[in-house]
Parts: structure tokens; C-alpha cells; sequence
């Protein structure tokens, strides 16, 4: 639960509980931090739009401690988002009937059924808003720096948005219903969204991250480096279950002289030079885009009669789950891979000591 | 250069340095230590074979500390192994002309000049000697738990495998020489990889690791779960591109209605039941073989003319770099893969309090 | 800010603030949590006694996650408690009156200015809340081991309580009022204060600590020992100055003939005998009781005028610290001890697998 | 074995095994390294001087990784020192007669009978060396900075040096002989010590570090603060039992109109002014010098006849323990002491960001 090591940010919280946040150690005193910002962050995850779950959570983050007259202290911040619109009635099958493709089973073995596992327990993508939140403090650390942190969705299904570095910034309605900076590719992927509501279904999706104007050298090596470290917390974003940098698996099919991008000289130093040429090697940005695309699987929970192990009969019976779930994940997921790279980025940024020159 | 939190590995050594190797804290005492499957381990990765580096090198691990009489103390196990086999003069271009596709010259600027280049330094693959090394210490822990894990060759170039779980395993020449259970696809990796000898190139690679016998329950969530802890681990072995977990990429394509795994009753308890059904759910274990795959660029170093930058003078010039490397990664990277992944199991059966039945 | 390795507390909160309280990490699922002894613990410490600043807060403790139905579930439990009585007003000194002994200046120079200096800010002795509230969801873990952690001041001024190990359990007026277990000293010790009181100064004490029951070999070696781990801790409750095991001080005059125990065999096993024989060698429990001086300076807030420099101008001036606070330290510090030995200790017990066996 | 955060040292290694040695991690790219400095160093605490154990090694370290043509490249630095004169055959009586004062008993319990006892094990000062060896590399960040760190012979049995502020740097036979800067005192030190050795037995003493220029608000708070950092580390010295900072035990018998410094102004800033004033608060430098005492019991093995348990037996039976000991531990543990200040403040100036102006 906890993610980084010189801005560290422990989660906590479960979906039915009291609460949901997170505790932020590390950060440097005197970072600004804007109310307005960190609700609007908190706003492009929050449950109850289009596509996504019904839940109602206005998900006002209070700050109560680390943070004073507008300032970071230095001091550890608690963000805590308070829980209101919990229906735990609808997970009254639980704990003998576990959800298909749900950690409901795994979690209650592992925690000899103490934990609480209405909602998904603090298994729950509810406790990404805690990361949201965290990584809405260490905006200011990108801003005094050069680099940049933009994901949109790249795939619902089979539609596919053109490259992220060809597209303008998201705005208007599209991207406000789905998140797609293709406007072309999101008028599609809505509809195929739509087309999922009417039959029952859900969909698998993928998003792309774009990490730009990191400078020659920024990262870690080996277990720290940035893909290594990337890797590790987008994939503990519920559902992803894949994960490509640079050219990604397509790699796997080039030839050496093909995939090698040759250093040039560009007007503020060196730059590898190549299709998708590779923003990290070894850990270490090399100047030019990191480019990552993370796959989410369809989302577990569908509006349909499924079946499972009834774990009190051992017999297999149907279940109907309720709740108030999604039809995907990526149009949600793009504020959680920004907030999770920014998160990343900000605990190298102090660890290699490239966020003092402020 | 840290592994692990229960048992924490760090590597240490340069490739043309004095040695390289790894410092295991956390083992338990009383783990028997066999030099034997040690020395047999380390011959999987090493250099020196049919389609691997020509450097050659012995590989002799010596255990300097934390083993009694056969048997692990609980404190520190030093692991070193000697560099002795070190050609240095192939780097005389370095610092002034990076290697395209190499970490060179983002370690030039990260470590302002001051660390050893020569043969990629302390980012060289030669540093998961190190890793093969410290896992093999943890088989035990893998012996008397019920899991297993394995891996081959899934892929080179566009020649892939069939299915690892459909596969005997690995024996005789085809494996031998490459490291691909199956026979009929093996034989076509040779030829391809014999053609890029001649060539004077080098291809792109993947390789497959399944895990299986996970207890229900095994493992953590969030950040350190499986899925994410494997990410972090394997996205570390150098020129690694992508990690697909269960169905991978393909989740992203499908309807929830089928990714969907039914929990059923197997003879010894609940299981996940569907086509490469998703081993890992939530960071846990679900009974279901856990399906990794790791995609791997193409060697960067190729036995051809390439161009760089001049850091000196500003200009680009060609750079042939003599050195002796792979023109693949996969075969030599299965030991890796396999050792790594044992790590990060052995880490989390401390953790989760698996491994003390014993 | 974070107090352990396995189960690891972390402090937030100011003194002026909305809150203090802790994040507590690593707490095995299943250890059931009683409010009522949560609140008395918190009593313990709480200010507002005969001898304790003045200031009231109820110190209601709000459990907001990791715990259900009674219960721990093995993930994050935050524990919150709110700052009622504040009067930030009395702190208008700060930050250009610098008062003598406290951190206010070193914290200025530290955070650049950042930090909320009012009431000690993060410095101040009310965090200590967070360790006790933490310590008291550790009890269980105790109890179903066989240790016991006991203390009781040791001393006020130059008036010192009869050793530890012959006193019975505190109770009565004088414990009530003094915490002291040896009633003749307690009414002295409170002689004292009042003297104190009436003199406008505060004075020095120290707390003695008794562990006793811990099996042979608990604990860890060197850095993470049983006395380094102790001295670590205990240090950090603001105002200790000194810490002594065993015979202390005292053991550097003695000779090793004297100071030497000899093991002998005991009823359930060897045990050192010796007048204050060691409770722990090498980090690691011997058997015998562990004894544990620890030593408060004198409260720095003391009724009276004093000199400080105003930053301001420069010059010296004099200051009245209006303020509710202490003039002796050791009566609150008893229940901080306990706690943070408690902490100490069922972290050492989750890392040596001692807690295992329920 | 692990110390510090930012600099990270791991000790390794047994007495009776090949080598000791530590893995230091963390250490910033760049810092020089000098070999005569660093033999120098470990020439001071080796065994084998006027009241040293009479083993004799030269204590040799070998840099194997982390350092490039004489400057750290901010990899890991592997130092090890070979063992060299073992005579194990004097630790037959091992492990069924486990020695009184020392931890082989409870080292025994605590890794179930698979550590090597011979010597101490793991748990033998030997194991200092690592320390002091990885401190040397340290000197520059000291050097570059403005604070010092010195210590000397505070006390042998009832003998005591003036107070080491007051005193010159340590030189000349006296210093050579027994490391106390108060030659008068340290005169009759080695007669004590001569006396004990002619009575076969050992003496307690006391070391005093002096810790002076850091600037005012160098350290952290709470845990990591400079107090209980270095209670921590030096707690974990084998054979310290007691630790006093400024005023130390004294403290808890003074008053606060006593004990308060004023802040006063100095040439460079405001400073605390009182009789051996603070020089930390809150775990914060105030900019007066840091001033601690370290108490040592006696050495445990002393050449007359002890008695012990025998464990196979169950019997009480004498035990001579031959081996080659030291009658006092304070001479060559002031280079120990030094050296874990030195690691200690280096860690904090990194985290602090204090170490950079360079």
C-alpha cells in the first residue's frame, strides 16, 4: 500500500468504510497547494459520469495535516476523502459467492476472512483517489521542472486512436464523455461503449501515457530505473494487465539495425533519434518521449446472470451482482496512469536531486 | 540495485570491474546451499555459448559469508563472482561516442562522468549473474512450498512457440541451443538467428514464464502484488519492452462476458476455470497458473557500422563497435527470468508467512 | 516519522492543527481492537491531570479504517484524533521569539519557514498520542505472548523510587497522581512538584521500564537490536536525554568479574543470574528482565520570564511563555514509554516470527 | 546489518569466516577515495595493539566495486577484508558452553543452532571494521562541509578525562597507547589497565564524542533525528550499555530555569549559550556542539575461570575461555564511535540535502 520511497504515499481506506486517502511522506516544505486543482483532479476519477458507475461521491479531499497557510510543511500530509453513497446491501452474496475475475477469493484466503470485502474492500479502485489526490501535491514539483505527464484513452475494444504525440490536447464533448484526444476514434469507441450498456457487457480498453522533456539522464538504474518503477505502480492500477514502452511488444519482432535510434544533436543537447525512439534506456531518460501504453482487461463486474462456487455448499450456483459498476476502465483510468506517473516521476525527480533547483 | 524486502537482494560489480555479484539479506537460517546447483545455474546465463557473447568467463561464485556447513546462518550472504575474461580496449570510443540503444550516455549525465562505461559498466547484463546467483539460494524455499516456475523461449522474431503449458519440459539439443521447449520451433529460432550471424544483426525476443502452484491467497496487494512485483522485477532485466500477465494485451480486445474466469471446485479447492484463466487477481494468487510474457528489443550492439554522436566535436560519426554480444537476448535471458521471478516469490512467501510450514 | 519495519507507525499530525493521530501499517488480520481500553490508554497520556498542562482534549480516538467488525484486516489502520482545545493565540511570540530549549528555531532554519511552529507544530509532545493509540491496537500481541511491559517513574529531582522489580502494580492516590509504584517516593516526588509549581520552574524526572518474559533469542542483531531498537525509539519522546540498560552507567566502572552473569538453568530454560543481569546480549533477549532508564530534562515552558533573541532585531530580549504546560515530564511520559516499547517490541516479534504461534 | 537510509551500510561477514566487510549504498558519485586514508582508519581500531586482543590481521580492504579511478560512481562499494589470523580451535567448548556476557546463547536460540558462534559470529566487534571502513569513504562529505567529528577516552573503570572540549587533539605516547587527550588521566588509565591484566581481569569505560559545526537545523525529527539516530547506532556497538546526550543523566535532576539555553546571537547566527549547552533539540543541530557519552561494560572474556551452563548436560561446569581479548573496550572502540557518527551524519546530510553545496 504504499508506493515510492522518497515521496512516499501509503493508501488506505476500503470502499464500504469510513474513508478513503492517503498519507504523503516526504514531500518537501514549501510546495503551493491549490484546493481548486486538487478538487478538479479528484473530479475527472470520480464515480457518476457517463460511462462510468453510478455511485454518487462529491469526493472533497480534506487536508488535515503537513500543509500550512497554503504551503507544504515538509511535515507527513493526511488526505482523506470521506465515503457517502455506499450500498454495502448490494454485496449481501458476499463472502460465499465470490465475483468472477474480482480478488474477492484470493483476499479473503489471504486474510482469513478479516478483511472487508463488500465494494472490493480496500482491493477497491475506490483507493485510486487517494492516489489521485497525492499526485495532485506534486504538481508543483512538475511545473518548476520541464517535463510533462499526458495519457488519453488509446483503445476501447477494437477502435484505436491514432498516436498520442499527433493529437491535440483533450477538450469539447468527446473528450469530456470518453477521453479520447482522436475525436474521430472517440465518436467510435462511445458508441461501442453504448453498445455494451444495451447488451450487458463490458469491454476491455488501454491507455497511453506520454512522459516529455525529461532531462538527459533523469532516473535510476536496474530495480528503480523508470520503466521498472512505472511498471510497478500502473500495473497495480486494478485490471491492467499489460504494460509496453517505447515500441513495446513490437520490439520483440525487429531487427537490431531497425530498432536502434541513433544519437543526434538537437538544440538543447543530445536526442536519440529513431521511430518512437526509446525516452529510456536502462532506466535513465535519454531526452526524447517515453511512451507507454498500459491494457486493461473488461471490467469484471456485468450486469448479467454469471455463475460461481457457492463456497458454503461447494455447489456452482448463478449470480446476478448488482452494484453500480462501469462498462470500462479506460476513460477513468487516464486521471489515475497521470496521477501514478506523476507520482513516480516526483519520488525520482527528489531521489536523483533533480527537483531542487527551484 | 535492491531487490526485495524480506529477502533483499543488491547487486553490486561492474562488467569490467574486479567482480560482480550480490549481497542476499533476510534469508532464513537453515536453508541448505548446494554449490552444485549453484555452479549449474550460473552455467545457464553465462557467456560464452553457441548464439551468447563470446566473452568468456567461468562463472565461479564464491559464498564469502552467511553459510555455515552447508546451510544459511540468517545473516548476509555475500556472493562474488570475479570478472576475469574483461577486454577493455574495445571501448576506447567511450565516453565521447554512446552506443545507440545503450545506457551510456544517460549514465554519463546521471552520474556526472564519474562512473565506468567500459562494457556498459554497472548496467550490463553481466550484473544478473548476480540475481542467478542470490535465486538460487531461494530454490529451497520453492522446494518445500508446491510452486514451481519455469521458462523458455517463447519467441524470435515472428517464429514463436506453441504454448508453454502445452510443452514437455525443455531437453536435448534444441534446447540446448536455444532454450525453446518447443522442438519444431526451436529449430526455425536457430536458422533465424544463424541468418542474423550473417547478417551482422541482431532480433527481438520473448520469453514465456508460468508460474504455477500459488496457494490461494499467496501474495499482497496494490504495489506489491504479484503482477506488479513481477512487472517491476522483470521490466529491470535489461532491454525488456513489454510484460503481458494471463491473456496479456488481448484483454484490452475483449468483452467481460468472456474474460470473465468462473470460480469452480477442483480436488484441492476453489479455482478459476477458463482459457488462460488469470492466475493473479488483485496482487493474489488464484489458484490458476500464473502466464507472464516478456518482450525483449533486439541486441544494440551489432557487428555493423552504425552512426553517433561525437560528444566532443558535435558531430555525428560512424562507430563500429567491436565487443562481443549476443545477437539475441531470450536464450540467455530464460535463467534470468526464471531467477527473478523466483526472487520475487521467495520475497513474498516470507512476507505473506508462506514459506515457515517447513 | 516512522517507527518500525514490519509493523511501521507513522505520525502525522501539529500540535495546532486539526488533528494528530498514526497510520499503522503491517498489522497482522484478526487481532481483535477494544475501544474502551483504546480510550484508557489514551487517558493515560492525556493532558489536563493535577500535574499536566492544561490543556483539555478529550482525545477521542477515531479508528477510520483497517478494522472490521472488531477486527484487525491486515490492512492500513488510521487512527485519528481531533485538536479541540487550541489557543493559538498564546504562540504569538512565534516565530521571531525563539523560546529556550524548544525546536522552534531549528525547525525554522530546517523547513525554510514552513512549518507551523505554533504549540512545538509537528514537534510537540501531542503526537506521542499516535504512538499510544498504535501501541494500544499491539496489546493483543502481547497477551498472547508471554512478555509484559511495565513503567513507573523512577525518579523527580533528586527524590528516586526503590528499584522496579520490587514494587507492586501501581494503584491509589499516589499512582493516580504521580505514577510512581513506591508509594513513599511518589508522595515526595509529589512534594516536589508542587514545590515547583509554587517556585514557577519545572524539573527533571526519569521513567523506568521493566520487560520481562521475553523467550530466549528474541530479537534481532546490531542495528535492529533490542537495545538500539529501544534506544531509537525511546530517544525520540521529546525531552530524553539519557538512556541506560541494564546497569548503565554503572557498568563502566565495574569489572568484568563482577559484571559478568553466569548462566544457570531455570525452571523453563537457561537464564543469566546476576544482580541486574542482562535482558538482552547482542540485541537479542536473554531471558532475564530487560531494565531501561530513561531520563527527561526538565520542561523548557516554564512560568517565568526568560532572555531570547528576537530574530527580528537581533537583540536579546525577554519572554513570557504564557502556555499550558508540565513543570516535570516523567508522570505523562509512563504511558509514551510503555507504547513506544510496546511498538518496539511487536515489531521485533512480527520480524522473528514470534507472533506466529496463535 | 543495515544502517542508515540515504548512505546505507551493510555489515557482513563472521569472525571465524572468510571475510567482513559492508556494502555501502547511496554514497553520491564523485566523492574521492583515498586507500592510505582509509588503512589509516582501520589501523586504528584492529586488533592487536598494547591492550588489544593479540590477533593479529592487518586488516587489509579491498574496494571491489563502486569506485573508479579514485572517485565513488555512485553505484554500490563492495569493501571487504579478508580473515586472516582465526584460531577457531580456541571456541571448541562451542556451543554447549556458552559463555557468560556474551551472545552465543541467544544467537544460538534465535537461529536455531545454524550460525557460526566461533569468535562471536556475526555478532563479533570484528564486524566493526566494515563500519569503519565504510565511514572512510564518508570523510570527504564531512570534509566538504564544516563539521567535525572527534572522539576520545572519557573514562576507564573509576579514572576520568577532563571534559573533551576543554582538551587538545589526541597525540604522543599517551594517545597512542590508550586514546584519552587528557594525558594526565590517561597516564593512570594504563595502569588501571595494566592492573587488570595482572589480575586477569577486565574494566569498564566510557568514550566522548564531540560533534560540532553542523549548521543550525541539520537532522530530522522524531526517529530519524539526530538523537535517536545516534542512540540507534551507537547502542548497537557491542558491549555499550548506556548513552548520554548534552547534560545526559544529570539532566533529570536540574531545573528548568537551570537547564534552558538562551538563544543567543554568535558571529554566524543565533546559537544556544549555557553550560554544555544543547546541540540538538527535536533531533535538529541548534549549532552548538553535540556532545555524547558512551558507557561499555567490561569485556566479557576475561582470562580466569568462569562458570556457565552446559547445555548438552544440564550441569553447571567452569569454562576457560583462552581466545586473545581486550581488557577494556573504550581505546579502540573511540575509532568505532567516530565512525558510526561519521555514518550517521553523513546519512542525515544527504537526506537533509545538506551535503549538495559542493
Amino acid at each position: 500500500m504504499r508506493l515510492g520511497e522518497e515521496i512516499a504515499v501509503t493508501l488506505f481506506g476500503e470502499s464500504h468504510g469510513a474513508v478513503v486517502g492517503a498519507l504523503v511522506e516526504g514531500m518537501p516544505a514549501g510546495i503551493s497547494v491549490d484546493a481548486q486543482s486538487l478538487a478538479k483532479d479528484l473530479s475527472q476519477r470520480k464515480p457518476g459520469g457517463e460511462f462510468a458507475s453510478k455511485r454518487r461521491e462529491d469526493d472533497e479531499c480534506h487536508i488535515l495535516s503537513g500543509v500550512n497557510e497554503g504551503f507544504t510543511t515538509g511535515w507527513p500530509i493526511l488526505l482523506l476523502i470521506a465515503n457517502k453513497d455506499v450500498r454495502s446491501s448490494d454485496y449481501s452474496f458476499l463472502p460465499n459467492h465470490p465475483r468472477p475475475g474480482h480478488a474477492d477469493l484470493p483476499e479473503l484466503a489471504r486474510t482469513r476472512g478479516y478483511s472487508d470485502l463488500r465494494g472490493g474492500g480496500a482491493n477497491s479502485a475506490r483507493l485510486t483517489a487517494g492516489l489521485v489526490a497525492a499526485a495532485n501535491i506534486c504538481r508543483p514539483i512538475e511545473a518548476t521542472s520541464d517535463w510533462q505527464v499526458e495519457a488519453h484513452v488509446h483503445s476501447i475494444g477494437e477502435v484505436s486512436s491514432a498516436e498520442i504525440e499527433t493529437l491535440p490536447l483533450g477538450e469539447g464533448e468527446v473528450w469530456d464523455r470518453i477521453r479520447c484526444r482522436d475525436s474521430a476514434a472517440g465518436v467510435k469507441m462511445i458508441e461501442l461503449v453504448e453498445q455494451m450498456k444495451v447488451e450487458q457487457d463490458s469491454i476491455g480498453s488501454s491507455v497511453e501515457l506520454r512522459i516529455s522533456g525529461l532531462p538527459l539522464g533523469f532516473g535510476e538504474p536496474w530495480f528503480e530505473g523508470l520503466e521498472p518503477a512505472l511498471a510497478n505502480a500502473l500495473m497495480a492500477i486494478p485490471a491492467a494487465r499489460a504494460i509496453e514502452f517505447g515500441r513495446g511488444i513490437s520490439a520483440s519482432v525487429m531487427r537490431g539495425s531497425e530498432h536502434n535510434d541513433t544519437w543526434f544533436r538537437a538544440s538543447d543537447g543530445p536526442l536519440p533519434v529513431g521511430e518512437k525512439a526509446d525516452g529510456a534506456l536502462g532506466g535513465m531518460a535519454t531526452g526524447a518521449d517515453i511512451i507507454v501504453k498500459l491494457h486493461f482487461k473488461p471490467p469484471s463486474s456485468i450486469p448479467q446472470e454469471q455463475v460461481t462456487l457457492n463456497l458454503d455448499s461447494g455447489e456452482v450456483e448463478t449470480l446476478f451482482v448488482a452494484g453500480r459498476h462501469d462498462p470500462v476502465i479506460a476513460p477513468r483510468a487516464v486521471a489515475v496512469v497521470e496521477s501514478v506517473a506523476r507520482l513516480v516521476l516526483s519520488d525520482l525527480a527528489v531521489k536523483g536531486g533533480w527537483s531542487q533547483d527551484e
